[in-house]
């Protein structure tokens, strides 16, 4: 009973906040021809840096970036605001072919209280690159939390960090994740499995879930929800 | 029967196409600095364009380039091929701050075969501005399917399209839509309305399902299946 006041409560916070294209938040700067945009000041929110290189698969990040983005836009007083940092150069092809310009290089970005590591077919080169499994482990030194999408998972298990954790990538990676690191408990049918502070997602469209999770976590879960009915979303992630 | 016998096939298809993150298709070229990349080749595909613009929505977008990239991606022979464009500067910020560089301006975009308009706080922006309405005018001339999600509608609405038509826009944005065209028939319920060649969809998440929707109407239900197993979507969308 108190349960559903608070989901009524949040339902009208989020009217009055997102509201699907009324939303005032955010950026209205003109970008003119290949001129790289300005990076973000984050102010004192706590950062969710979502990793991009070539070949991450833009679902993956895009529904977690979506999700993070309305959190913060509409409810900035949580003071979590998401940020993208690319491991090398700022413009990122991804996997089916959108160009889009990181608003971090790995070198000038910001400090990282979230680390969330995306997939797709760029995983590839990456988990055969010594310095850019590097630079992941970098970034996570400090973070209270690392999340992955899809095959990201599989970078993770590259920089030792799933040994002994309960995780999940996308259902073709399943094998390929225990023989990166055999100390895997893989989980073959959870949408995204919660292995203490690394969570992971099953493929693509469940980063959505799972950032929906990861709010419920942060923010709590009256939050989550309010973020869910603000992006239209009728829960295959359960709180 | 039939039907799960062929669900069984396509998913074998999948698995054989689409691997999430083994996917050989696609791009890896690495981008430099600010330079733009060069426009894609589209072949003899069929074209899928997705507008973008200041303040649109990320997620209205990426997801159903996400699916319709994957099916271009694994399954060629279906010819048809998700592209890029932008209405004004072809370096659009999306409402949640994400930087993305178009494949094509509206002024040298290939000749569309289908138009996805997503919404976003931009909306508000090009209602008001009669050059823009007339370009999606102009896009449309020879389209087959027009695809709306979000606020996209309201631009719909805004070009005339959806006289006397069943449509849908995101909560929020339901009355606007009643205000821009009292002739429209507003579904108030649905995740995504069918009004002939015209297909709305409900808020920001619900654009994957609607692009799912057709791809069923393009390439049959068999292939959307296939494209959702792949994305391991799990289903809200009904074929």
């Amino acid at each position: 009973m108190l349960l559903g006041s608070t989901v009524i409560a949040s339902a009208v916070a989020a009217t009055a906040g997102f509201t699907g294209g009324y939303v005032s938040s955010g950026h209205d700067t003109n970008i003119t021809g290949g001129e790289l945009p300005a990076p973000e000041n984050v102010g004192d929110a706590k950062t969710i840096g979502l990793l991009l290189f070539d070949g991450v698969e833009e679902l993956d990040f895009a529904g977690p970036w979506e999700v993070f983005g309305a959190w913060a836009a509409d409810f900035p007083q949580d003071k979590y605001k998401p940020v993208s940092i690319s491991l090398a150069s700022r413009q990122v092809r991804c996997a089916q072919g959108l160009d889009v310009v990181a608003q971090h290089t790995y070198e000038a970005a910001p400090p990282i209280d979230v680390l969330l590591v995306p997939g797709g077919k760029g995983w590839r080169t990456l988990v055969d690159q010594p310095e850019s499994i590097a630079k992941i482990q970098k970034l996570t030194e400090r973070v209270e939390l690392v999340a992955s999408v899809c095959t990201g998972a599989l970078l993770l298990a590259k920089a030792g960090f799933l040994k002994n954790r309960r995780a999940t990538t996308h259902w073709s990676a399943l094998d390929t994740l225990t023989q990166l690191d055999s100390t895997i408990i893989v989980d073959r049918n959870s949408r995204y499995v919660d292995g203490g502070n690394y969570v992971t997602s099953s493929g693509v469209s469940a980063g959505v879930d799972m950032a929906l999770y990861v709010v419920s976590k942060l923010g709590g879960p009256s939050r989550a929800n309010d973020v869910a009915h603000a992006l239209q979303y009728t829960h295959q992630w359960q709180l």
